[in-house]
This record gives C-alpha cells, sequence and structure tokens, in this order.
C-alpha cells in the first residue's frame, strides 16, 4: 500500500491573489503534487477548457453530487456553484500524490472539518503588516475609510487563525517559494513519516522470523 | 516588545551525524539563528577554545548551575556533565533571535518539556529506511546480528516519536537544506506569527481612539 498523500489548501481572502500565485507555481513546474480542477455550473469563459480550468457540469449534476455526499467543498455565488469534488482528492491522496486545492475561505474551512490533517496556508495581502503605519503616515484617508480597512484587517486576522501557516503575498516569486518551503517540510513531519518507518521494521520482523523456520 | 525567538533543537541517536550536520550548516553561513553553545566539566582538547567549542567550567560550577535551576538540560558521561546553560537560551529568545541546539536524545527531551513550543527535528541515519532491504539482501549477518541491528532501529524508530521532523542523513548538504528549510517554514506557522498580527491591529485602533481626541 503506498504511503498517503497529503492535502495542501491554499486560501486567504478576496483579492489577495491566490490564482495568481497557484498559477505561477505550476507554471514554474518542479511540482510534484496534484491540482485539484474545481468544478462548477457557470459557462466556460472564452478560452477556458474542460478539465483544465474547470469542470464544467449542469446545476443538476452539481446538485446531485451535493446531495450525495460528492462533494468536498462547494460554494454558490450568484447563481452558480464552485466546488471541488471528493472523488479525485481522495483517488489522488490514496494513490500517495499530494493535492493541492485553492480555494475560498469559507471552501477551506469545510475542508477542514472534513480532512484535518491537510496543510492549510493562508495567503495574506502584503499590506496587513503595513497597514498602521501607512493609515498614520499618509493622515489623508477620512476616519470611515480608515475604520473600514480596518475591520476589515480585523477579518482578515481573525481568519488567519483557522490556518497552520501565513504567507505574506508581496512578491509572486517569494510566495511561491515558501509555499514550496511549507509543503517541502510538512514532508518530513514526524506523523507523516512514522507509518513508513513502522511499517518497514513491522515487515522486518515478519521476514525475521521466517528465516528462523 | 521585540517578537519572541524560536528554539530548534536538532537531535539524533548517538553517531548519526548530529555535530557534523550542525557544523557545516554554520560553516556554510546564511544561518539568521544562534548557536548555544554547551558547558561541561571536561578538559578542553587540542585546539579547541572557551566559549567557541564549549563553555568550559569546574564540576562545582556546573553542579552549582543544576543545583539553582541553571541548566535548560543536562546529562553526565563517564564522569563529566554537559548540558546547556538555560540563562543564554532564555535572554537571545527573548531579544527577538532563534536559537538552535545540537543536543543527545536524554537532552532533547529534557527541554521539550520545558519548552514545548519548540521545533524538535530528529536526525535518522540513512540505513534506517534501508535497513530491511540490506539485512535480507546480503544474507550474510548471523541471526544475533541481525536481531540487534533491528533492536537498535526499533529504539531508534521510538525515539522518533517524540520529535517534530525526521530528518534523514544521506548527505551532509541535503540534510543541512531539509533542517533550513524546516526553520524558514516554522517561521511562518500561524501561532508564530499571529501576535505579530493582533498587536498591530491592537495599537492601531489605539492610535484610531487618539486621533478622534
Amino acid at each position: 500500500m503506498p504511503k498517503r498523500g497529503m492535502l495542501i489548501v491554499l486560501s486567504g481572502p478576496s483579492g489577495v491573489g491566490k490564482g495568481t500565485v497557484r498559477k505561477a507555481m505550476f507554471d514554474q513546474g518542479g511540482t510534484d503534487f496534484q491540482y485539484s480542477i474545481s468544478m462548477t455550473t457557470r459557462q466556460p469563459r472564452d478560452g477556458e477548457q474542460n478539465g483544465q480550468d474547470y469542470f464544467f457540469v449542469s446545476k443538476e449534476e452539481f446538485e446531485h453530487k451535493i446531495a450525495t455526499g460528492g462533494m468536498l467543498e462547494y460554494a454558490k455565488y450568484v447563481d452558480n456553484y464552485y466546488g471541488t469534488p471528493l472523488e479525485y482528492v481522495q483517488d489522488t491522496l490514496a494513490s500517495g500524490k499530494d493535492v493541492f486545492l485553492e480555494i475560498e475561505v469559507n471552501g477551506a474551512m469545510q475542508v477542514r472539518e472534513k480532512m484535518p490533517d491537510g496543510v492549510f496556508i493562508f495567503l495574506t495581502p502584503p499590506d496587513l503588516m503595513a497597514l498602521k503605519q501607512r493609515l498614520i503616515g499618509r493622515g489623508t484617508e477620512s476616519m470611515a475609510i480608515i475604520n473600514e480597512r480596518i475591520a476589515q484587517a480585523e477579518n482578515e486576522i481573525k481568519m488567519m487563525r483557522n490556518y497552520d501557516y501565513a504567507v505574506v503575498n508581496d512578491q509572486i516569486n517569494l510566495a511561491v517559494e515558501r509555499i514550496r518551503e511549507i509543503i517541502r517540510a510538512e514532508r518530513l513531519r514526524v506523523p507523516r513519516v512514522y507509518p513508513d518507518y513502522a511499517q518497514m521494521l513491522e515487515s522486518k520482523q515478519v521476514e525475521n522470523v521466517n528465516s528462523e523456520n
């Protein structure tokens, strides 16, 4: 039985650049993990390929999947469904390959409930840390705008607490490299490698007993 | 107040090459963390410098430190004490710098009890995973030797469970790079970065209230 793959979830606030970072990482290559393509009921846009950008399905098909527990996570925006089919993720993990999801924060929390041993990475806007300096420094914003920005930052910071790692998206290539390092380090975590060692030893002992017969 | 530094502990079975890997890492440079020098009561060997290789102290001084809670961890081998002075580690962490310890497995477990939020890395011998293949493949070892090797491997594997990461020391440079990646990834862990964000926001809100006066 191959070692089970690892689930990696990249998420973060709307507009932080999750898709851009994910695309840059896979375009660079050297990604020895599988990107899980989302499913949607919206119409393909020009140039979008079924099975590459999305799996495009009918509303009936999507709702049937939801009803039969076939979605790992999903959400409805405007009138369209978006989500991650469970079967593909499960099959890929079972084959020993790591799976990479890039999804919205609500979806990420659904996945966290179902697969708590995944690696959950929160992409943060570069200005979250510089917020204070900026707002004070400029002194041009109205109190209303400042308060709105602070409320938004508060929400984003609270979201972060549900994740394992926080990666600042200050430069796309730096963000990609940090994500790659997190994945490489996570592969060395004892709870992930220990079963291999334990199994190796067990099978050795069986061999041993046999050789004494 | 600066952000508290992170404690990194490298350990592993006797003879696995902990010292060689640690030395290679610091010789390469680019280590933005502090190596914590051990204290010992043994005599300096030729070329060993006090405060560089070890802090060389008298038996009385070492035992006084133990008695007054001044050692983070220690052990006695033959007639000599070896250990890590607590004060240096605490001061360095408090100044915001990460501290790197390279110690024996018993010492690592003492540290784990006192500083459970440290990063504990277990260096494994490269042959642990190849053990089964080797023993079966050669077919030359006596059962006594095979059983001894298996018992030893079992002990080493059990030790691993008390650590966060397992790094195979197959090639020194690869082991060093894995340790560096673990450290970089650990710095992005939410429990480590979250206090910074929370504090930033809080101080912003105080500024805000003030500016309304």
